[in-house]
């Protein structure tokens, strides 16, 4: 049984919070809030967890073992390194700071103590993700041409980060995880529409390079009257649709793409040949992402796993970010990703 | 009686001819192509009409007085040329040319000799775009803010064009029409993946600025396993979605959308209304686009009507192409566009 | 404060448990369940409520105002008697009871007692549902012609009841809500394809006639692949679908519909106009109907509200479903049903 | 090349004309309708073909090998009547006529005659239609359990056929042609909203029974705000949704469904299994159907095929459809069905 807490109540907290309380390895024994209304309210539906607004209560708790930190992306980095360094596993929601230099500064410390971070990127342990990974080393889609990425909904509008740092943590970590690699270069623009007087874009077109020459495309907007949620992978075999928002067709697969006829003489005789062929949906398992996302943090602690969303593959996704925000304030000149070794 | 000719009876030929020979106003006297068994098939429908592989035989017939031309887009302005020399009334298939000086070429021609020309830009023919023109002169969107394009499918691959040039005249006809503005820049990148030997992109995001900073992202693709036809018009009043694919919702007016409050004293009193609310889909009539385009043709050429689509409003487009070809060529650089008075 | 307990911590109960412990009104004192996994499964996530296999335990703590009794339908009789002889207001999951007897039984103890009966019939709290009374009785629809209804979906199959005591009673219960009124004849056809042995159907056709010559029909299956929750409202002036499974368009109102012309000599010049005409999707509340349906039996307790889904509602749902279920067994003959005064 | 010729050239008869006049071994001679605006308006396309306001006329033409009749219901019987008596083949539309009786003196007639008469259910020659049969004789469905059917639109209100002649023999047809069996008995209810007066039903539901107690049910209307062509057939292996308005995908195969565990020792062991899967969606030819109808009665005619939609398989039809109405009549009361040996 690990003893945990959770620090903030806010809009995502109180899923982590549910998740964890339901998984039988652990027990939720703190509940954190600076505002008092938020964590009584939350309290009401886990009365066996400490309610306080001091969060270093729970750091100092010798019992305690991990401690989940749902907080805004700002506070990621100074509580996170609190957590750590009184000697807590670290689950911190993402993105996981708002520098890669905080990044690289919790990872050392995390290193140095011998201690877990786990950062909640959801997306990678979705049933959908799983899948689309298993289909790509099967081969099924063949070499793959390019991505195309819209994340797209209204609102809402953050005041502290841009539709860039909102909203593409969840494709650059899924992108990372599925290709088994990181880009090598990232180029933006993006937008100011509502928020013009404070610089905040709110739609924004991202393009990554991946090591093989493969492409991705992302839109990210606060500003679309439908939430969309569609990724298409375009392979030399096959080409597959993920769309997150359908409730029980989330991948399609579509037997049909484009060859190219290997001889030709001339281009007269250059022919392109275009296959329509049939489409497939694969069941997918139904269980809740944040399940399996909670009970592999628990298997982590426990030494029986490795993360699949490590400090070490957040601070990628954050360097990306960076890289990505750097580009759109030079007007989208593409911008060379190096990474530590 | 309007007595015509049609130069053209490949993919697109056929439905021009088909209209015309339906509209009351007009006499189908001739078709043409250079393919016989492409002619006889065609003929087969339209046993009035004269086949003929010689275009130049419809061009000595001094009763013809309008001749359609819709052949492969490289041919369009010696053909056009012809056309107008021979004192015909001329409609061309979209794009007008493949560079802004072949079309001033034949808008030249054809103020010299009283004559008029009409390109096919059928898109502003059709109920659709008639629709969201009449409410955003009714300013039941407000401002608009931005509009995003999808027009993505798989192949049809083009060997003497690129997707942009095959793809985003559509879209560039149909903002500048609802609009009554032209760009004043673009900026473009492309990407040749499947036919990289010849270098010819298959995918692209065009980005246009019309005057007062209204922007137009366009996404166009051959490389996508689903046709999509999607424009989100985002207004400070409402939101509209035009999906053309839709057989009976095309448009959908969503009034929804983000409300800054006028008043707050600072950064932590700002505060973003996110208004959510009812759909509209207003009923659309069904007329085929064609059947108005090819019937506005006729209007034109009896002096009835201004045409929407003319050759002025074909070479603003082409300009247009060709500024989103140089940007694509420099990496994406933005390219200032400037029309003649 | 009202301290309640429920009984029944199977497919069902656990939603009830969720909202009534998420009440700011409400204690939940006791959950109860004779699998004693299952109980300690729930009980985990509330650990402030005191966990028994003896519901009895429940009935005889003298602080307990309400039960909640979610348990398989043929224990509704016994345990919601023994919960009103024990003085407390009774919360049954739906169907009432198994029979009307059944039903009129518990209505007349808790009138003796003063206590409340209310029958989760979930669907009259739904803000769907809401807003087509609020529609119907604005008169937008008109005249109420024939409502159609599909509710099918694969399973789950039942041992204890047949396809029509699983899901008409939503449709019955939201109908007798939706006019104010309860039919006055009921006719049913009933198919066993799965459970040829055991005689069960899966598959029925129920017609309802209400007051006014009002026509229902309504199509129940547990042997169809997809969800489908769909009724079709025709009323004289619009129409309105009602689509349960989307997520944000449940309701659509059409603006078309027939008009009968009022003049006309003969059959000759007989004329039916057909309006075809715009879509109109209201927002609705994004509200947990559990949420509304429970706040809703403590203000019921609290004598601040009458119940929308009443014993005597409950009863009258009973009665249609075994009118339904005699004229199954007479091969679709139309059976009249007569209410208590 | 066989000389043909049309009467009718109202709402369905252009279609056929359209196709026959594309067709290469057929020669579309002439066309006929008594309505001279009618007349002249499809005359304006087909130029070659004789217009004629005299039907009489194509029969006495001593060249012309077949008649296609697309007229009104009510003068089938007649006018194909005239057609086999002055030689010709005859392709009616359906319903092949409105009684059986009539339908059995057209097919002594061409037999005594040696003519041959094809019924116009296209149903019978869809992509779509020719997939499903396909995969049932692949036993990819397993048993059929049942097959549900909504075949419902708004209008068009006929004046002299109910809702059941009018859109259910598309239904019978393409069962019949995928049972390769005619259904035992058939039951129906039927309602009269919009034409009371007249006595003609808009809304109807058919129950039919096929040898091997497999059922069927139809939902026709003409009272729906939506165009809905649902069928869905139960198996005992898969599922099949054939959605005839969908664009691109209108067959699903769902891998899915219930299985009965063979052994079980009393109820309380009794289980049903649900299975839940992946679903394929095969890619159909985009041939249209009327061309491959058409193609296909030329083939008849010179020898090379039989008819899929014979006279006698027309004659089955209109005994369904018979039987329905007598049903309707009685209140839902079966009725048995034979055949002429």
């Amino acid at each position: 049984m690990i003893k945990m807490g959770v620090i903030g109540c806010g809009y995502w907290g109180p899923n982590l919070i549910r998740n964890f309380a339901a998984q039988q390895g652990a027990q939720l024994a703190y509940i954190s809030d600076l505002d008092e209304k938020r964590l009584n309210h939350v309290g009401l539906l886990y009365p066996a967890a400490k309610k306080t607004r001091n969060y270093r209560e729970i750091l100092e708790d010798p019992e305690v073992q991990a401690v989940v930190v749902a907080t805004p992306m700002s506070t990621h980095f100074p509580l996170g390194r609190e957590v750590l360094e009184a000697g807590k596993h670290l689950f911190l929601e993402k993105p996981m700071a708002t520098t890669s230099e905080d990044c690289r500064a919790l990872n050392e410390i995390a290193k140095k103590r011998g201690l877990q971070i786990m950062v909640g990127h959801t997306f990678v342990y979705t049933p959908a993700v799983r899948k689309i990974k298993t289909l790509m080393e099967a081969g099924e889609l063949g070499e793959i041409y390019y991505v195309n990425i819209s994340r797209v909904n209204l609102g809402l509008f953050q005041k502290d980060a841009n539709v860039v740092w909102d909203l593409a943590p969840h494709d650059v970590a899924m992108l990372n995880h599925l290709f088994g690699a990181d880009p090598v270069a990232v180029s933006a623009i993006g937008h100011c529409y509502v928020q013009k007087e404070l610089g905040i874009e709110d739609v924004a077109f991202v393009t990554l390079e991946y090591p093989g020459k493969r492409l991705v495309h992302i839109h990210v907007s606060w500003l679309d009257p439908n939430k969309v949620r569609l990724c298409t992978f375009v392979g030399s075999r096959k080409m597959l649709v993920y769309d997150d928002v359908s409730p029980s067709e989330k991948i399609r697969v579509y037997d049909k793409g484009v060859d190219v006829q290997p001889h030709y003489e001339n281009f007269g005789e250059f022919q392109l040949l275009y296959r329509s062929g049939d489409v497939f949906i694969p069941r997918l398992d139904t269980v809740e992402p944040l399940k399996a996302e909670t009970a592999h943090f628990l298997d982590v602690i426990k030494g029986a796993a490795t993360p699949l969303s490590s400090g070490e593959h957040g601070l990628r996704v954050v360097q990306v970010l960076e890289g990505a925000c750097r580009s759109m304030a030079e007007n989208g000149r593409q911008v060379a990703l190096k990474y530590d070794a």
